[in-house]
């Protein structure tokens, strides 16, 4: 198990290294140093949370770079460094956040934190200098400025030619058709970083894209491991509510026995916001002491939203603005997170008014940057922070850094906490914190869930305001199948299945049908609950082996091209495949890799490598089960809560063959599983002697207990 | 007259000046130098036009610059020259052709060339490191690096308050109303401008901001002076059209008698194009010679489209290929238009195988960047350049040295142009090249009228598709009434006036009511005609003069506070005011400024300083006559050709106090104006003698005849 430290890992010395600028910091893991005099300001070098060695070393080790390191150039130009890399005959992924594209060759991505982002440029709220290739291998670029990625998008002229290229006729009659380019083909990714002199790269080999990636999230320190109840329902309040409608509203919640785990309090609990107080409004939240009493009493987390931006009438902004930058935001002071001395301040305030007394996460709002609304806010690009960083360089790292300050914080106090946050960069996949977004395209939203696997990002395709019932539906059907389940409802009083409509639910309205609804809704929700197990051991499996918890088929299925297009659909833990349907679709294309997959749903069985249509009536989404899967699914909960015991029905899906299927128990609410306090029981079927359960240490072995153990019936399908 | 040079001004000297760093250049106009080694790609040293220096000189001399010099600050940062100018109580404007918006305090706006802007960020086709403020000054920073205005967008953090500042409630229920800002006070506009050491700013004194304006165009070498049959009405022709086709429209369209000036031909015509060949294509326009011949027998002007992406097939490339740029655009070189050579060889050929052979424009395409869209083309940022110019410079000025080169060839011809060209920057206004866009939001397009004012840029909000008669007629309207009247046919065959709806456009299927909506066009055109001594010599004022053709209320009318907000009207040549209507609306709010308006269309007299309402039938637009104004009306013509003799009918609105107006006159087609063979000619009326004309010069009296005088009779409206 890893050891946490917030020191400098050892194998990342502040110095520039002595010649080779090849250094193998891990098996498969190179640093290559390229030009003179690296920035300071990155985020290896800025990362609380070591890597995870352990999990490291059991990928197979190689001996050579995955890429030609001959090949590489870096060259020093006015505006800052040119570094090129070799491309082959590769598809290029990742790049963070990505809402609007998902294969990157013949692409330019500029990576900019952005709140945004309106086109397909990089821009995200959690862009990171991150690629892998269907080559097998993936590059980090360890910079925080904003750096270009040209990926094999532009070649050099060629020599004239006599040949009579003479068109027929021209053809096009519309932009696209004049804008489809035939300059995609070269064999060079390069990479533009404005204002340095140098830059450390890491290589991380394969051979598959999904070791390369493994290899990228256990070097950021695995990905996080949340308390269990983060795993559950969450539901964030209409923002205009007082202490006595939050309270209202979370007894109906328990009434109508819809699960929820976590309740989240919008900007309304502050004395003031926007910047923030961080004290509780004493004319709406008159008894916070009492409210969170009486939540936790309905076994509810409590989940509060901030910003960073500190208000002058907060508690903090006095001792907090010698460690601050130049500019205020919403007249509020910036905290320059990457002094030690601005995150105790910060961290301590928060320890000891919010979590000591009961709060269990937060929601980090607005760190991002907001060049493309309206009225943009957030601090320049040429603002000052004591610790010498400037705003292009702390907007890439502001998430990252103040999520750090607030997880050291639960962390003192040995508590895990799933939160949120809305912005991210490289390295930040351990940090129990889930992206979001003010977007809401919902296309967007799924893609999202699919390339934030490639950086092992978490991501939240989250339900707001809905259109109609169909698309409250679909999207609830995506945020359940998804890291995080989120109903984000701080714009109406009444839960969106009581009234979809926005106006008509501020007007107290509920909607006709609503019985129906929410009987739907419990269902669906319920489904979520009976996954928790499941999921919970592929966040182990994030942590420990750096396996994305929801992530591309190309990633598991490398061999097979047809994979490689498809932003869609996505494999959700071990071998679950989620094909959502969007508002508007009745029925969808689904590809199916290789192997045999058993319809969730209906029960047919399929064979891979192939495309099938599939309908799916309003209450389904799409979902398949590889043949030879044992899913253990839990009894249906209202809340989670800090129960870790799970009473188990095993589905068989493929007597003869099942493979084992290995659960992660522990507290589910401590960091004990980091001293190995935790460990695998392995479900186990054989279809004469039916199933088994094995525990590695004894101590676990009570959290599980398998109640069944069902052969799903399959009949394969005539396609 | 200005004698035209392609050497440096002398003004500008190449080598960094001598201390003091601020330095008088012209009447009113101020160079200060910042930092150190000013980069050697400016507009200003490439310029080809120099200053309007008998324009800037009737200017009133100012003793001090607008500004406190004390107060300007420069701080060189690792990520370039931080600018720091004070800021009052000011409104700010400019920066170039932007279509989102118009007031531009507490904003940020990146000064980044690009085709597809989304957002307001400052990206646009031709935007402008130039503001002017209410305060009545202008800055201009001579860049080509994308810099980032912050026009008082920032504050330092305040001091901690101790007030009680709690809200009631929280009340937002949306993110615009999140996201209003409070921030926005700050006393300077601060200049982010990256990678640089010094920069060379120009300060343009007032008193007013329309004088500050003036002397930035004038500057800039004055507004253009197009050919007389420029100001007539443009069609581009179906991108599909071979030969036989494009004469078919021609003679349709004179058979229609719908107006008609210049026909351009789209990218078919090209042997290659994307990247392009210059070559007319041997299938589709097999004599080009005898096409030619019958257009401008037909007293039609030819319009080529063409982008600058020299194609492989192309006769030029071998011979540009040492003087381009290390990056193909598809497949094409991209010529540096910076170096003499390269501008000789694209010149040569233009000027021999197209300008002597009839040609009498191009349309200067994707010569801007492309970021914003799904499938990006052109340089990249670090693309190499033969002069030493990087790609970011290179796409600031890529559109200004294209047009500049095709200018050069049509001037060495004494033949003047006015062409297109999609992209521009500063110092840009001198050349006959007009902007367009691939965008086409309606309200966009108007606010781009209104606002390329301010930097002397010339705008068309072109017609494409339309979503409907009304749609068409809406639009229409707008670019009668607009610098270009162009209509943009290329993705259909049949003018849109016959069919609207591009799929039946397509199909050959005529629109039911056709020959109405055609008599109506014809009328709308013919107005436009009618225009062309009135426009002319708004254009003779914007080059002799610096006064923008079309420009916001505000800049005639700085005292009034009411027209600082205003982006959906303004002022057309002398004392018209124009107020489209946009798709969807049946009536609108118009303000009217100090004195008194009449409606054109009704003869209804109001007051100003005030708003009214307007409703207008699908085939008016609100156009008002300031009372006091001899208006010259042209018989109407289906085309001006190069006959500059024109037949005035002149309205007099406002019998007794009409104030004398004056016109240009010269031959309309060469360069003579330059060398002073051209002539303002006055009109004056006397309540009791009626009207006169005066021509400064003999020479140019016969071009203008006046029929008759018409007094308007206006009617005070109740209102």
């Amino acid at each position: 198990m890893s050891m946490i430290t917030t020191k400098l890992p050892s194998f990342m010395p502040n110095n520039p290294l002595p010649s080779p600028a090849l250094q193998l910091v891990f098996p498969g893991v190179w640093k290559l140093r390229l030009g003179q005099n690296p920035e300071a300001f990155t985020p290896v070098n800025y990362r609380v949370i070591p890597a995870q060695e352990e999990g490291l070393c059991e990928l197979p080790a190689l001996e050579t770079p995955p890429l030609d390191i001959a090949q590489v150039r870096a060259e020093k130009q006015t505006r800052g460094l040119l570094v090129k890399l070799p491309l082959g005959d590769e598809e290029v992924y990742g790049f963070g956040l990505q809402l609007k594209s998902f294969r990157q060759s013949g692409k330019k991505k500029t990576i900019r934190v952005n709140s945004d982002p309106v086109s397909d440029t990089g821009d995200s709220h959690a862009p990171v200098p991150f690629y892998v290739t269907s080559g097998g291998y993936g590059v980090l670029v360890d910079t925080t400025r904003y750096a270009s990625f040209y990926i094999g998008a532009h070649q050099a002229p060629g020599a004239p030619r006599d040949a009579d290229e003479t068109a027929a006729a021209f053809s096009a009659t519309g932009t696209e058709a004049l804008y489809s380019g035939v300059d995609k083909a070269s064999s060079q990714v390069v990479i533009d970083i404005p204002h340095v002199e140098g830059v450390d790269i890491y290589l991380f080999g394969g051979p598959t894209m999904l070791d390369a990636v493994r290899r990228y999230i256990l070097f950021s320190g695995g990905g996080c491991l949340p308390p269990l109840w983060g795993l559950g329902i969450w539901y964030r309040t209409f923002g205009q509510f007082n202490q006595q409608e939050v309270l209202k509203l979370a007894h109906q919640m328990r009434d109508s026995k819809v699960p929820c785990d976590v309740l989240g309090l919008e900007p309304g609990w502050h004395s003031h916001a926007y910047s923030c107080s961080y004290l509780w409004n004493p004319k709406t939240f008159t008894a916070p002491d009492a409210l969170i009493a009486e939540l936790r009493g309905l076994d509810f987390e409590i989940n509060l939203w901030e910003h960073a931006f500190v208000h002058p009438t907060s508690p903090i902004y006095r001792e907090l603005m010698p460690y601050s930058g130049d500019t205020a935001v919403w007249q509020g002071l910036v905290p320059d997170f990457s002094l030690p001395k601005a995150r105790e301040i910060f961290a301590e305030y928060h320890e000891r008014e919010l979590i000591q007394k009961g709060i269990g996460g937060f929601k980090l709002d607005e760190c991002d940057n907001s060049d493309f609304i309206v009225s943009p806010w957030s601090f320049p690009e040429h603002a000052q922070f004591p610790s010498g960083m400037d705003g292009e360089q702390m907007h890439s790292l502001f998430g990252t850094l103040y999520a750090q300050t607030l997880w050291e914080a639960f962390r003192k106090n040995d508590q895990r906490t799933l939160s949120q946050v809305r912005s991210g960069h490289a390295l930040s996949a351990p940090l129990p914190f889930v992206l979001y977004s003010d977007l809401y395209e919902q296309a967007d939203f799924l893609r999202g869930v699919v390339n934030a696997g490639f950086c092992g990002q978490l991501w939240s395709p989250e339900v707001r305001q809905c259109a109609s019932v169909e698309d409250l539906f679909r999207r609830l059907q995506m945020v359940v199948f998804s890291p995080q389940a989120l109903i984000n409802a701080w714009m109406v009083p009444l839960p969106p299945w009581r009234q979809f409509d926005e106006v008509k639910n501020r007007a107290g309205e509920w909607h006709a049908d609503w019985e129906a609804i929410e009987a739907k809704v419990r269902e669906l929700f319920e489904f979520r609950t009976r996954l928790v197990p499941f999921l919970y051991s592929a966040f182990a499996d994030s942590h420990f082996r750096g396996i994305p918890v929801c992530r591309a088929l190309a990633l598991d299925y490398p061999q097979d091209l047809e994979t490689r297009a498809i932003d869609d659909q996505y494999l959700l833990g071990q071998n679950l495949l989620v094909a959502p349907m969007l508002t508007g679709q009745t029925r969808r294309r689904i590809y199916l890799p290789e192997g045999e997959w058993v319809d969730y749903a209906s029960g047919q069985r399929f064979s891979g490598k192939q495309w099938i249509e599939r309908e799916a009536d309003l209450y389904t989404i799409p979902l398949f089960v590889k043949f030879g899967t044992l899913l253990p699914l839990a009894e249906p909960r209202t809340s989670i809560g800090h129960d870790p015991r799970f009473v188990l029905t095993v589905k068989v899906f493929g007597e003869s063959e099942a493979a084992p299927f290995r659960l992660y128990a522990d507290d589910g609410v401590t960091f004990g599983y980091e001293k190995g306090q935790g460990g695998w029981i392995e479900l186990a079927w054989d279809a004469q002697r039916g199933g088994s359960v094995q525990a590695e240490e004894r101590a676990h072995a009570g959290r599980y207990t398998v109640r069944s153990w069902e052969v799903v019936p399959t009949r394969h399908s005539l396609r």
